[in-house]
């Protein structure tokens, strides 16, 4: 198998200022062809550190990828580390970037500086593979067996995370052409409304069971809810898929209806084909999560074939002007109550005539009181069949309490939909 | 200087399927103690290659900072790992630690099961900082100048983020209680409307004459736009905040009202601050960008104060019914237009009777149409002398487009209040 070892470089990294999300895309793709990014590594933007920590990952890895330090403006100075790594004799331009570079900032009317034409000479030593998506190509040094003590391939990309996956497909295809790939073969199950423990506990003898070379891991996350990851390390790519899948077939039944899709997804995407292939429509009223779950609804592309729209009543006389929530129910209940919750989600439902709407009433945080602490939640569903509403606490900071009572309406709303479309 | 390096630990990052979060956290309160983090690492759950690289980082490192493979379940195998490398001689129990745990789970209303227990079990090698906000505790290792040829110290951290960042002011205490801090001095200044390049050619003679020890960085994020650091290592921290001052007061002119603010933060933030201060009220009209403006907002803690609500208004009928837009200008302009931006904005300020207001119809993609193509916006924005729109284009995939449609509009915003305001 071959290995490989993805760096980051660039001093925001280090000090905390941007979070590395480029990372994890690449990892994803290797993983792909059976190639394991084994470690993953953020430096500076250090000249000697770039290159003797570059030096490093290229001796016990085939495959080093690096993101970052090519931008045009000073602090970048990755390409002049790889050049002095790779030995190169000069800078050439290469006319295919340059002519990108131009095409780029026509088309945002911008003027094409000299700091911009910089970023298509590139080391004399590399092979390029032009960025159509930005002004710094991707360079690829390839290092003799004698250099490091195997064969072993450097790719260089831009940091900005949409020009480094846009380069992926060319980078994956030039590895594929390069060497011989593995597989990996991993399958996910996506499970909302239990804790990591508790779903342990409740499969612990199924997991018990599971073969050696089978590794189970738990990825519990705050929007999506804990991803069921089975992996198998190389072997017949069709036979492993087959043993993955008996697997899973034995562990359904444990899972129930906490079980809301078979691959690696997310709430709102399951929800929208729900809703799509229904022939249904959706709208939200939302107070605590602020805009939340019609963010998360509409990230999915599509979403206005079913997605009518929602408000978001912060105020109280926005729930009671625009929603129509009784004014003596707020007075009499509060409003975190479920009574406003069921107002809330019957009034959107009728103001926008959606077959579905959801609601969502509580206190994100910072504050609270005895009746209704801080992460304490009222989700309201509504539909053809009636309203239901629900009580939720959660122990989060604000973003987490908005996120987790986001992630929570949208599974509440999945659960009444496929009951509701039984009937 | 004390130098650091932080690893996390999980094959759930190493696959691609988490982005690590709280290395960036880390090294940001390390960077206030002047401990420069000069590497970060991610390792999968494998015993040996645990052990090894961390023996790598304490052999070039002060302080080594883990997060992860603390879990309950079976894949988390840090803590045996670092067992091992401490030479432990068995697991105690840590009383308060396993309090914590009754509390944590009788508080969720869970069963407190064997393996929760578990966690509260330590290699009788370390020192125990508890973990309040969940159930694996912080452990300390502190190893002498004979085993790795300085005194070393590792922290191991749980891997949930909000349990890191929770454990962090109890770790960063005793980091200073047993180090010599110095000092970084770091300052911002936050710019949204220019692209990096065209501000770097903008401020180019600034940047050159800036002395040898102060480094500058270009940080560029959808959400907040560029962050442009200034950076002096070591020396006299008055001294240095002075000096940086002095260089940020020669460049405002340049930026003119693209700068935003003069310390790390964002628009919503800064944007929250301005209606605060003024005693007015906001409220937003939310086509392509699906409520990611009213989330925005609403991450303010007390946002309540100024935020009345918003209207999501992704169907025609919505923007008609809801918003009062009329039919024959949707009809007349379509619904990607300046007319029907403005409509939305009055509509909602209407509606809800706020003091400001803003609006998004345009096209997030995939897909668009030559008048339109993906990537277009008419942002609107309402107030009580009046009502402007503009439109922008931006040539990215959905979800960044959706970032940006939504940053740019709280900007409009911005720079339409600090205007009106003084009328």
């Amino acid at each position: 198998m071959n290995t490989a070892s993805i760096c980051t470089i660039g001093d925001e990294i280090l000090i905390g200022q941007i979070v590395d999300t480029n990372s994890s895309h690449i990892s994803k793709a290797l993983g792909e062809l059976g190639i394991r990014a084994d470690r993953m590594l953020s430096i500076g933007d250090r000249r000697e550190q770039i290159i003797s920590s570059l030096e490093d990952e290229l001796r016990t890895h085939d495959i080093v990828i690096t993101t970052g330090g090519l931008g045009p403006t000073k602090d970048d100075i990755t390409k002049d580390a790889l050049a002095a790594l790779s030995h190169a004799g000069g800078y050439v331009k290469h006319a295919e970037q340059e002519r990108i570079v131009h095409e780029i900032l026509h088309s945002r009317g911008l003027d094409v500086l000299d700091i911009n034409l910089r970023q298509a000479l590139v080391p004399d030593s590399c092979e390029v593979i032009p960025n159509r998506l930005g002004t710094a190509p991707i360079m690829v040094f390839r290092f003799p067996r004698e250099r490091f003590g195997h064969p072993a391939t450097l790719y260089s990309l831009p940091g900005v995370p949409f020009e480094a996956i846009g380069a992926l497909p060319d980078v994956i295809a030039d590895i594929r052409a390069h060497y011989p790939t593995d597989r990996i073969t991993h399958r996910t199950l996506m499970v909302y409304g239990i804790a990591e423990s508790a779903l342990a506990k409740k499969i612990e003898a199924w997991e018990d069971a599971l073969p050696a070379d089978m590794h189970l891991a738990y990825l519990p996350n705050q929007l999506t809810g804990i991803r069921l990851r089975l992996s198998v390390y190389g072997g017949d790519a069709d036979e492993a898929e087959r043993r993955i899948s008996a697997r899973f077939e034995a562990l359904k039944p444990l899972l129930g209806e906490m079980l809301y899709a078979e691959s690696d997804t997310n709430l709102q995407t399951v929800l929208g084909a729900l809703l799509r292939d229904s022939g249904t429509t959706l709208s939200a009223a939302e107070s605590c999560t602020g805009g939340m779950i019609a963010h998360l609804i509409t990230t999915v592309p599509g979403s206005s074939a079913y997605f009518l729209g929602s408000v978001t009543s912060y105020a109280v006389p926005v729930k009671v002007r625009v929603l129509g929530v009784p004014a003596g129910t707020v007075e009499r209940y509060g409003v975190v109550s479920s009574e406003v919750a069921a107002a809330m989600a019957e009034g959107v439902r009728s103001l926008t005539g959606s077959t579905y709407s959801v609601s969502t009433t509580g206190l994100a945080g910072p504050g609270g009181d005895e009746s209704n602490p801080e992460g304490t939640v009222w989700i309201g569903v509504s539909g053809p069949h009636g309203t239901v509403t629900r009580k939720f606490n959660y122990h989060n900071d604000r973003i987490r309490n908005i996120e987790r009572f986001a992630a929570t309406a949208l599974d509440q709303l999945r659960r009444y939909i496929i009951e509701d479309l039984k009937q």
